[in-house]
């Protein structure tokens, strides 16, 4: 078969790779009807990582499961199934407590921008859904793999509560589902920070109801003028900059929470600023086998439609124009068809 | 009046200072029936703090109202009273979120190593007792001022609740408080860490059923041994050093919590240790005002002593020597009696 490959910064090839095999009796063999690029997959393409040696890329997927291992019980051939980006075994204690993407055996999911995924620990890590979807549906639940179970973890780990102020710094894909999280869950006031004009469209049709454009110490400025100079009660870092870190961090209001869910790059926190902000830091890679069964029940009712931040749509053999374009902000996320 | 002053590390020298006087409506004058040496106190002593000036010390208090201001109408002289080292409104969104430390209007009180105080905000920062308790009683009500309710304040900042794990890094008085704390709470284990037995025989009695005397890396594997490989589900940082905040970090497990209530010195945590270590993290100042009511209550009804930190008790005039025996490790908490 043929997959994305990453070469060194802004070289992505998409050229033959071995096919997918059983290795292990816990692992299964996927069919992807969709993927995606992730804004993660930016951060090596941009150098800011660095590439020890050629890198299948992708890590979000959702498909027919083709064929599976001796031990798998969970899932079978035919079934339309999807995956955290992180497989667990959804058994130790990391796991039970919801931090799947902290299993004790988490393995991740890599080279998912290919039209076969082998997944390990297929039982721990797969959901399938009741049917067969709908080709319009496989957008939405694509994005349950990582993006909107990112979100939705940042407004969880940020305490989103009926009734409250929430801010999202950062408008990528993971901050605009942050917002339509916030939103599912109850929040009576969402502030979008972006200054771009498409993001921000949709950042409202995902139920923001106030745009920051100011960024920094002005952004930080515009928060607290919302919010009778007390800022708000619950904050989402959604890039993973120090400025983001420490915009999201002065946002909130003593007590407050913050969430962070982009990988951190250069952060470095101060304990004394810290310690005197009176927040709740929470954060990490997101356990999104955790929210999966909720957020396949909210997709399959049409409750929520994730899938709306894809506002780029390609054949896979195509996916270098798919970096390119997310590179330079002209697309919010890529959808790659295999 | 005579009161403690620090002039230079080492150099804390008791002597005349102006009467406290009413400055304004809202102040109450103190006439202390204890007080005592903090922690904290001994960050300036041993030269990690700047003294840029002369400075009266000490921060913890109780004792009877002599005279209120004209727009004080909570207490009345006569009465016993005990208020935090931070004085607030406990009107301002921030103190309505239980976050009094934090106060619109705080106000820190400093110098009440001395026999009378001067409480700004009295209204909003102490709180009466129902009558003038007895001497026995005064040591366990001048914990509450700060040192306890810092304590109460890590338990509750790192979650404990009934049946599950906690772990307390640092055996000051803090630490110790936390013990009795997270026991109170209901904690099924309390791990101590402390290498001193006069420290860990209070920590047995305040409620801790292990004790691990291994520090750093050492002290994280002692804590994953115990705790099956996991870590524990929370974790109270008591001191505010950079090797205890990582020893707090490290030893706690995937989505368990890490309180810290010890001013930090020197700590900068990284953005993506914080991220893999997938903790909840909750500090500050401690919003002693919220935890007085409770406190005053477990204290007066007799369930909790946490006036047993206080291992040496001396004349005010002797105040040099209550720093010396902290800041030597020879005793746990100095109490001082006017």
């Amino acid at each position: 078969m043929r997959g994305a490959v990453l070469y060194a910064p802004g070289d992505v090839r998409f050229e033959e790779r071995d096919d997918p095999r059983i290795i292990k009796p816990t692992d299964a063999i996927i069919s992807l009807s969709a993927t995606c690029v992730c804004g993660s997959d930016l951060w090596p393409y941009r150098g800011a990582n660095p590439i020890t040696q050629p890198t299948p890329m992708g890590h979000e997927y959702c498909g027919i499961v083709e064929e599976v291992g001796s031990a798998v019980t969970a899932v079978k051939p035919g079934q339309f199934v999807i995956g955290s980006f992180f497989a667990s075994d959804n058994t130790c204690p990391n796991c039970h407590a919801g931090y799947q993407s902290g299993c004790q055996h988490a393995e991740f999911v890599g080279g998912a921008q290919a039209p076969v995924l082998r997944v390990p620990l297929a039982d721990g890590t797969l959901v399938a859904t009741s049917d067969v979807p709908s080709n319009d549906l496989i957008p939405n639940l694509l994005a349950l793999s990582d993006v909107m179970g990112t979100g939705w973890f940042a407004a969880e780990a940020a305490n989103v509560k009926p009734g409250k102020t929430v801010a999202v710094v950062g408008d990528g894909a993971v901050g605009l589902l942050g917002v339509l999280s916030a939103k599912q869950m109850g929040a009576a006031r969402i502030i979008a920070m972006s200054r771009h004009e498409s993001r921000q469209k949709l950042a409202r049709e995902f139920g923001a109801t106030d745009i920051v454009t100011e960024r920094g110490d002005e952004g930080v400025a515009r928060i607290k003028e919302l919010t009778d100079g007390i800022g708000a009660d619950s904050v989402m870092e959604c890039v993973g900059t120090p400025e983001s870190m420490m915009q999201a961090i002065r946002s909130t209001r003593k007590g407050g929470y913050v969430s962070f869910v982009g990988v951190p790059h250069g952060v470095e926190l101060k304990g004394e600023e810290l310690f005197y902000a009176h927040i709740h830091l929470h954060g990490g890679p997101a356990p999104v086998r955790r929210f999966l069964p909720e957020l396949i029940d909210l997709v399959w009712k049409g409750k929520i439609n994730p899938g709306k931040v894809f506002d780029l749509i390609l054949p896979l053999d195509r996916v270098a124009e798919g970096y390119r374009a997310m590179d330079e902000r002209r697309a919010i996320k890529t959808l790659l068809r295999p």
